[in-house]
């Protein structure tokens, strides 16, 4: 699509949401009303809902893939309608076409000022997974705790490792993150105490959205796999470093990750980001034969960055800058990787890169890693230093791409700290501690 | 509810269902028939979806929890639901009761015999987690993988170790296993290979069903975690040993369980349970406060077997009895844990115990514990020799409490190994093999 296609809508030629981008997002106009699908434009969400009702939109006769809570409907319709919805959004909302643009009416009902309007979970998410494909940074972490001359396990390079993440605790961008409690093994006590996370960080990563589904037992060939995916968001992996470091052996993160994981609302499709597609670095070894794909265009270009604003902070300091081009695994190698062994996936199924970092020690997309585990804390523009995440702290995570005059962006995935919750038997301790010092 | 209780229908005094069990499931006629919940009877199921229609199992005025293809919305509405509808069941099939005995009509259509109809998966699983709460297994695990005289982890006995599963692959007893492909690790070879799984095993495990939903930030109370458990149901973890020793650090497991998990089609409610609880092992040291709870009846005894047939055997081998009152941390532990940092939980979440190993080496609950990684390979009974499983072998769990002439079952989960699929890339391959072996 033209980088000239403009619309009559104004857009801001720094705007994320150029007519050439139109990613897919749920809103409603209270915080619990009609949730519906939107696009944005510029600074407008564009009511799909009302536009299908108008019968500028039907995919099918007597269907209704927009006047719905989530996008599922939408995306299970297929590859065709989303070609097809996309072309159609674009002729309607260009400059030159009068249907929308000269009927005052129907664009009443169907523009938003998208301050006005509250943004929600995009799709339901029937599984979530969370890969661990950025070399920097599994070598990063891997000279933290393990040992700097063999940074990285020996599967990491033959294969993208994954879990399985919580589906159910992922939240929309801008919802409130509460500190977490749970067992913390203190390097001078011989057992785990109970407490607030000590060290509560962000993961810096984008996810896609799975876009067809496969039955169990069909596995997605690499060749295959683009057309599964739908779309991109950007993602916050939350991530509570003292917990995870307790429990995560054998078999994994788990509560250090599931009390919270942050999307950020706007899905934006793979055909927005066609123009910047670029390659993943070179790949040694070359993988085995079901990981072999064309490496001149299995990644995009995508500017990526953190900025962290402490309660006190007028303004937010940017902490990270990074790219989605340095990941190592592609978001095809992942998924088929995830299916070989006949794991089956759905519509909505939400996979995450891992985080993203860069060769650069300000491009690491973790506190951890920033601050070296908190040996080198970060300096804030206002005097504060940061080791992990405080109470009150907002993160902001952004992401666009930009080439020959178009700007095709994601928003933004925010999220505030909150304090950690007080449990009963803390209290009951709290009392008996009282008590006896009272004695 | 008294052992002396019976019902018009004849039930067998071995039978895993008297009318002091009524598990639930989900039953149709044909593989695409109407779905619908029944209750186990004897050799009978009873289609309460009938029952509904005929008013006599109304809940709530205008509203159908029993013509539904799962069971969620039944659970959903709530405990005393749950309970009520129980109490109806057993009036209504006792043999004192005339209602349904004396109606001829209804009882030709809400009376199946077992073995005509189809079972289902019985809920939709939003999310799947599998502990890791044996003792005895962990341990074995640990002797064979780690070090003998430290094979505990310093966190398995402070906390019930879980991680998230995937949802998607569990199926319903009997569905056919497909002999995973994967990445495996050769101990001769510097590199991975791609190859059909040669250690392919089960985890004899159980799972509760959870019947109460949270909101995230909203840890659930050791005191209220047995509210949120609505039954349990017997449950194989079927694990690709190979697969999963390459693919497992540092994140956990993955495509080594992920391609199938199977779980019996009756949901036995804990009210049925009642009658046989009893008390965990001793935990040395006392968890910390949040997981403290009163040991005198915070498990089951649950007789649990594994029998084995070879596609050339007549009659299956028992391989394995164990017992589900040998597991170290109690479901509600898994539950208050699992919520501790925040993790919301949902109707239908699917928690599996983790493999339950007993003392002695006939009562390991996994072929890598009873036949030591294929150090000591099982005899079966027609000669033949198992380290693992291999193509046409029957797997079959069963489970059931027995006390003063009461016998409460699960039935049973089984599930047959079928050849694993041949991949494009593999015949491609095998071409150049012969290709260059005819030069």
């Amino acid at each position: 699509m033209s980088a000239h296609l403009s619309s009559f809508i104004e857009v801001s030629p720094t705007s994320d949401f150029p007519i050439q981008n139109l990613p897919y997002g749920i809103f409603s106009e209270t915080t619990t009303g009609k949730r519906r699908v939107g696009v944005a434009l510029g600074d407008w969400v564009v009511d799909l809902a009302a536009l299908e009702r108008a019968g500028l939109l039907t995919l099918q006769e007597g269907e209704q893939f927009f006047d719905q809570p989530t996008l599922n409907k939408f995306i299970e319709s297929g590859k065709a309608h989303w070609h097809s919805t996309r072309q159609t959004l674009q002729r309607l909302l260009s400059k030159n076409e009068a249907t929308l643009r000269d009927n005052t009416t129907l664009r009443q009902h169907a523009f938003y000022q998208q301050s006005d309007v509250v943004m929600h979970l995009p799709v339901h998410i029937p599984g979530y997974t969370d890969f661990y494909s950025s070399k920097e940074h599994a070598t990063n972490v891997g000279c933290m705790f393990r040992d700097p001359k063999n940074a990285l396990l020996p599967n990491w390079s033959e294969l993208p490792v994954g879990y399985n993440g919580r589906a159910s605790s992922v939240v929309v961008s801008g919802t409130n993150i509460v500190r977490p409690s749970g067992q913390i093994k203190l390097p001078d006590q011989e057992r785990p105490v109970f407490s607030a996370c000590r060290k509560l960080d962000f993961e810096l990563e984008t996810g896609f959205i799975v876009g067809k589904a496969t039955h169990l037992g069909e596995p997605i060939s690499i060749e295959n796999a683009w057309d599964h995916i739908f779309g991109m968001v950007l993602f916050n992996d939350w991530s509570a470093r003292d917990l995870q470091q307790w429990e995560y052996v054998p078999l994994g993160p788990f509560n250090a990750k599931t009390f919270a994981s942050s999307i950020s609302p706007w899905i934006v499709t793979l055909e927005a980001l066609e123009p910047f597609r670029t390659h993943s670095p070179q790949q040694d070894p070359l993988p085995l034969a079901y990981l072999q794909e064309d490496l001149s265009a299995n990644s995009y270009d995508i500017h990526l960055s953190v900025e962290l604003k402490a309660a006190e902070q007028q303004h937010a300091d940017v902490i990270c800058s990074t790219n989605f081009k340095y990941m190592y695994w592609s978001m095809a190698q992942q998924l088929t990787h995830h299916t070989v062994a006949g794991c089956n996936v759905q519509v909505g199924d939400l996979m995450g890169s891992g985080t993203i970092s860069g060769p650069t020690p300000d491009s690491y997309g973790s506190l951890l890693e920033l601050t070296w585990n908190n040996t080198r804390p970060l300096q804030l523009s206002n005097g504060e230093q940061r080791g992990f995440l405080q109470d009150g702290d907002t993160l902001v995570m952004k992401g666009y791409c930009e080439k020959n005059g178009l700007r095709i962006g994601f928003g933004e995935v925010t999220g505030t700290i909150l304090p950690a919750r007080q449990f009963a038997f803390q209290e009951t301790e709290a009392q008996e501690r009282t008590k006896y010092a009272t004695v």
